[in-house]
């Protein structure tokens, strides 16, 4: 069960102009499944993307590199899931290549207007026959409306579909912006995670699409962890199809380029924060602040230690406050000149450590209360200097062995 | 059940000639254990010892540095399982103290000559009244013949005590060499492991110790993981007795200094396996291999990524073959320019990806039959260079999880 995750209203999920979704059922691994999703969009409608660091990087995340480096307008974007073209050589990018191929020939645009993703396990052949016989059946599906059903077509061990929509008003106009996204493991995003596509109508300057989407990655997708596993197949997308009706925004420091920001941020944190909440096996959603570091890379390097470390993760699904587990992860996270000594420990609003050493006034059973809650803050003080950071993850609990033992069975 | 682990045999663990280990059990943390015990070295014997990077290192490492500093002939090591005497401030460093000038008056000699050490739950005060008043009773314990003992002496999680041992033959002498370890979880050794101490009685020049020391602990305890988590209290110490009677080594490359070296070694990395083996919840030993790296640097960069990733390590436990998850992990391991179209993987004997990608040849029921076993060599080709590393790890079952949510209760 998924930590405080409502199931998706696809009544809440406001249509973008300029964007429909086509799903299919076109047998990837398993049959009758929504396996194949196409978004179209309309001519006019500028895309920019993140993708993962993983230099195993898949056969599609080297194609969308590519056609996004070409800067030709794209029309569509194609997912499967089932199969994550990931280790698959040469083969891997003809066949990521034959899909672009297929899809633009039907919509009559070039192959390098369309960016291809794919999804599921590695290191087996994309059965790109299936995919391409299906792309007609996905086309005649295409809808506004369907950003739901898209959400349920890129699942793979997501328990629950994933999607954030927000309404805004810049200019007297109405703006939407609706996203979704994918992933339970292998997370440990580093440029974006394993699929995010978020989208809006607003009327925003093409060339500030790039910055924008890494902006966005870094407040939201690229401060998650799961496993720590960093995936293949990560990606990112923002789209805009400029339709919403208002003057062009022109920069991010204008009200109505701040307004859109923090729209677009919501949607993607809470996309992201979706993904943890889903993360396999997790009972608990853990947020880890550090503050009073030198530099905000320094406390994003404590804050992933205490987030990647089993024994922490293991404390926290036994909901056992064994904190020293977190200051053992707070020493090796490598900091160099770290002096223990300053270090201050906070559980939600229980304070365990002071000056490095237990505070004769911390009581077990207060923190024993704070871990058996299903959000738990862990903060930490380093006591160096003004720098903050925060990443969000999950526990890690016996279900979370049995989903990666089983998953491919 | 620990992986191929064969039980100590007392009657295998050579005495060394200058040593003598006491146990007592004083109730650090549960009664009726042996968890005291204290190393008495002959007057002449030199010791060096390498410790844990973590910079929230215990109270007792803290002790022995500077101890090792000053100089001071050691003439005991103490160590006390239960307790950790880490993250526990001011109040955990004056308590190691007052462990050292307690044994130190009971032997007449000075505080500066004793090493102390401590192992189990972080975070806790240590009952410091109870050790001190359990060392006469350690002390009247104290023979040659006790290294078994002494091993079942320093277990925390540990299912078995584990205990090395040579013979070798230098100058017409019998060089004896003998160690124990303890260790199953927080092993991420990044100096040495959570207490490891071999002896020996070889007559070495005590300034190669130092050096002596560190390659052991590279080629030995700096190559395991069990779960990524280095410990705070990480220490692995070489002790010499000087006292086999032939003529004093001067030099690691002269004939004689090389096979001390290699009887070490041997001692060390049985010391270090035997914690993998032993590791919490495993089932499976796995030996990651990476050679054709630019450096050796790299090559440890990946093995450790592949030996940390959770999904690699739920697959060895499933004896899935899901082998793109070891791609993903050769991929995320940081080398920038990696090229994944160079990249080898051999399963055993089974060669499962060339130039990248799955080679047609292989089959599922062939990397199935290697993953069935408990013994597994993952094998890497990076295709960039000559340098090579091994790394040492266990695959991560229920067991671990239900051990790490269970410990402390």
């Amino acid at each position: 069960m998924p930590v405080n995750l409502p199931l998706i209203d696809p009544a809440q999920l406001h249509a973008v102009a300029g964007v429909r979704w086509g799903i299919a059922e076109v047998g990837v691994r398993k049959a009758h499944r929504k396996d194949l999703s196409v978004m179209l969009l309309d001519e006019g409608a500028s895309v920019a993307g993140v993708f993962t660091s993983n230099r195993y990087c898949a056969a599609p995340v080297q194609v969308c590199r590519e056609h996004l480096t070409q800067g030709s307008a794209v029309r569509a974007l194609v997912i499967n899931t089932g199969n994550a073209n990931a280790g698959t050589g040469a083969p891997g990018v003809a066949h990521a290549r034959q899909t672009c191929e297929a899809l633009a020939s039907l919509l009559q645009c070039a192959p390098a207007q369309i960016l291809p993703f794919s999804t599921g396990v590695i290191m087996e052949p994309l059965p790109v026959d299936r995919i391409v016989a299906g792309l007609p059946a996905a086309l005649a599906d295409a809808q506004a409306a369907h950003w739901a059903q898209a959400a349920e077509g890129i699942m793979t061990t997501d328990t629950q579909p994933k999607a954030a929509s927000v309404q805004l008003s810049i200019g007297g106009k109405t703006v939407n912006i609706t996203g979704i996204s994918k992933g339970a493991g292998m997370i440990r995003p580093n440029m974006a995670t394993m699929l995010g596509f978020v989208a809006t109508d607003a009327n925003i300057d093409p060339a500030l699409l790039p910055a924008l989407v890494k902006a966005l990655a870094d407040g939201s997708f690229n401060r998650i962890t799961i496993d720590g596993d960093t995936s293949t197949n990560d990606s990112f997308m923002l789209i805009a199809t400029h339709q919403a009706g208002h003057a062009q925004i022109t920069s991010l420091d204008s009200a109505d380029g701040q307004a859109l920001f923090k729209g677009l941020m919501q949607v993607a944190r809470q996309l992201a924060h979706a993904i943890v909440r889903d993360g396999e096996g997790a009972t608990k959603f853990i947020t880890v602040q550090v503050e009073g570091g030198r530099t905000g890379e320094e406390c994003r390097l404590v804050a992933y230690a205490i987030a990647h470390s089993p024994l922490v993760k293991t404390a926290f699904f036994a909901s056992d406050p064994n904190l020293g587990r977190i200051l053992a992860a707070v020493g090796y996270a490598g900091i160099a000149d770290l002096d223990q000594g300053l270090i201050e420990l906070h559980l939600d609003d229980v304070h365990v450590v002071s000056q490095g050493g237990r505070r004769p006034e911390y009581r077990e059973e207060d923190g024993q209360r704070v871990m058996k809650g299903s959000e738990i803050t862990v903060r930490v003080g380093l006591g160096r200097g003004t720098a903050s950071d925060t990443v969000w993850t999950c526990d890690l609990s016996h279900d979370y062995v049995t989903i990666n033992a089983d998953y491919r069975s």
